[in-house]
């Protein structure tokens, strides 16, 4: 168990912490944390959250509850709670679903091995929903895990890019005012309309500002609230600042968020939210080589040529895969200069199949050969490197997509360059695109 | 010159409209406008619109501004100035942008063939980059090929995807009440922060909305509001319908927009719309064979298989090609099932390279060829296909996105049904994707 208060995020924890911050960047806030519990090594869990989660999309246009929406074939839900549960010092994370969505929700909690979770029946408003899941909190039954925190994170279900910097910052704050809430700038000009549909008034968007999540309560000043609000306010209020100040009279600290904790509202950004996705596990690839000698030889070439042409990535030379795997690399590049068969291959997937590194994120896998034209016929080759498809189909089972690449390797330097530059690009276009539909496939450069 | 009132879009237009509503949708709310200009072809102008595109996109964490930013290699503004020149009563079109912007402006307009199109120096703020484009519009120059409208639209360079039905209600509501623009549900609650950073109170969001563009006006109304208007609006002020309220008196009739209307504000806009572009030009694929006989053959097999797998896309036999390039079809599969050469494909290539389809948006060609592996060697006839890759690197200089597909036609019924799916299945990743990376490859099914 993990000590209290929070002193960052510890060492990265294997498929957990892939963007956490660093622990020394929040150990600095985290002293601003003092209070019950604060000793070191003091297990009561002071800090859960609750998370709403029994929308029905209805503005999404679509069937499925956006918060159940699959990007890259996961539910939004999930890389939710992933976001919440790396942070080691929220203990409890207790999920408001409807009863029609609790199966459905329990089989995302297996298959995607989230911990700490713990499912209560949502209400017909959001507002009803997370006074379920503070209920559930509050309540110190004898067979139940959960127990009363101190302060109680607010967070929307829809909001997978929370980052724990601002988590601790609302935190922080609600130990100190009782409330405290993320806000962003308003992008659009706020009006009021009048009852005949026209222009009354429209507000001075500097003076404003749109209330987003993740919120903090102290968990007595939100449970009273809750408790004293009006049947008026659970079936129509949108704001738990809001019923924090009306009833217990506390005035919210405000928090200035990053444009990251936008909500997942239309089918938009779920487009804008896989692409996010496919960008942040796109960062670093890494060059598996089945030769360590020679640094002049084609494979370091290649190797040079993806961080010349892929600038932004981080290229790394695969001496400790199992390392590599461990820090959340979802970018395999297997160069097989000395061979020209798939053994070394076949050894990183074995490698990638043990580690479950691909339960959350797609791994990407390009298998690299390098042929010349004129000493080996082009075609005899390449029905070879064809069987590629069979161990595409197998290992796609388990989340890897596997593609093949053939690199022109003639003598003419001039040639070789362009070739080992178009290779580049192919492997830059796969790992971006991470397209399911083309595994198996072997591409020419 | 297109007639006033608007009696609808008319025909098509090549390129120019790919997403308009019909005629008759429009001729209905059409003749609720009324007034000056309102005889049938009268040459009066009576609708223009004024873009400002002078900002700087800080928002966006990019060095570009927003509106230039690349979509599908393309800038945003283009996508924004296509929309609004698709729509025949727009007579003007005047973009503010600034001096330094003002050459690469008219570059976008040259390459992308936009018309009507006039531009004006911005201001350093919205509102006067707005004014400025109503003084081109108001001032009667002998020179200038502008004259005042009746009516003026202001919009956004950064919202692209505005249809023609909300700019016809905007104008139209514009007439008869001086002024009306597009609001939206507010996504997160809206709160007034207290000096010290505190919650002050939040505003009930059901009474509130949030105010979009398009936006119109009688352009005598707006315009005597900008002269009158102080300095500090000028400089501070966000709203145009506020400006119309308090020097005019005039209270806006309120629209209620699509989603559609949203503002591409940051980096995530971006990646959303890209997505939606590219889902939009992937609605229709045509599928172009080199025999027209034999209904049961393989390449009438592949059709259908399309149409079964991609149920949401609309696949069409390219018996008259000059017809579907007209209507702005930018999917092509070309079945080569008599020969196993090129020529169809290059006659494909030849059309749409003098049809200009793919100025717009960059067009995706899938040459098919079918392969016995029993009857002849694999690898010989996989080499003669590679000459693809020559072909498509001349034709991406036009953008046109050329993939060769080798399906496998073996005797076994189930396995030949296997072999069609996976190349619906690879088909549909190469439209969806449009991934210029991957060009002049041949994939396998």
């Amino acid at each position: 168990m993990e000590s209290w208060p929070p002193g960052g995020s510890g060492p990265a924890e294997a498929g957990r912490r892939p963007r956490g911050l660093r622990g020394a960047d929040l150990a600095a806030s985290a002293s601003l944390l003092s209070g019950a519990g604060a000793e070191a090594g003091c297990s009561a869990p002071a800090v859960a959250a609750v998370l709403p989660a029994g929308g029905s999309g209805e503005r999404m246009g679509v069937p499925t509850p956006k918060q159940f929406c699959p990007i890259l074939e996961r539910p939004l839900i999930s890389y939710t709670l992933q976001a919440l549960e790396r942070v080691s010092w929220i203990k409890d994370i207790v999920v408001a679903v409807t009863g029609e969505n609790m199966e459905a929700m329990k089989c995302i909690i297996q298959r995607y091995q989230h911990k700490g979770i713990s499912l209560v029946e949502s209400g017909v408003t959001r507002h009803r929903s997370i006074f379920n899941g503070l209920k559930a909190l509050a309540e110190d039954q004898p067979n139940c895990r959960l127990s009363k925190p101190e302060v109680v994170i607010i967070h929307d279900a829809v909001r997978p890019f929370v980052e724990e910097d601002v988590l601790l910052k609302v935190v922080t704050a609600a130990k100190e005012h009782g409330a405290a809430g993320a806000i962003r700038p308003l992008v659009s000009t706020v009006i009021s309309p009048s009852v005949d549909g026209c222009l009354d008034h429209s507000l001075e968007r500097a003076r404003h500002r749109a209330s987003e999540m993740p919120q903090a309560f102290l968990f007595d000043v939100i449970y009273e609230a809750y408790q004293q609000c009006s049947d008026y306010d659970l079936e129509f209020g949108t704001e738990c600042l809001h019923l924090a100040l009306k009833y217990c009279h506390i005035k919210a600290k405000l928090i200035e968020g990053s444009p990251d904790l936008w909500k997942v509202t239309y089918k938009r950004d779920l487009y804008a939210a896989e692409s996010i996705i496919k960008e942040r596990i796109s960062q670093q690839i890494c060059v598996v080589m089945d030769t360590k000698e020679d640094e002049e030889h084609v494979g370091h070439r290649l190797e040079e040529m993806l961080k010349n042409e892929l600038n932004h990535v981080k290229v790394t030379s695969g001496r400790d895969i199992q390392q590599i795997i461990l820090e959340q690399c979802y970018n395999f590049v297997c160069v097989n200069v000395m061979t020209s068969d798939f053994e070394e291959t076949q050894k990183l997937l074995n490698m990638l199949e043990e580690s479950n590194l691909s339960i959350l994120y797609p791994v990407v896998v390009i298998s690299v050969q390098f042929l010349d034209y004129e000493s080996v016929p082009f075609g005899q080759k390449m029905e070879n490197l064809m069987q590629i498809r069979e161990f595409a189909k197998e290992v796609k089972k388990r989340n890897i997509l596997l593609y093949g690449l053939l690199v022109y390797y003639p003598q003419d330097e001039q040639k070789l360059q362009e070739s080992l530059r178009q290779g580049a690009t192919i492997i830059a276009a796969l790992i971006k695109e991470r397209n399911s539909g083309l595994v198996g496939q072997l591409l020419v450069a």
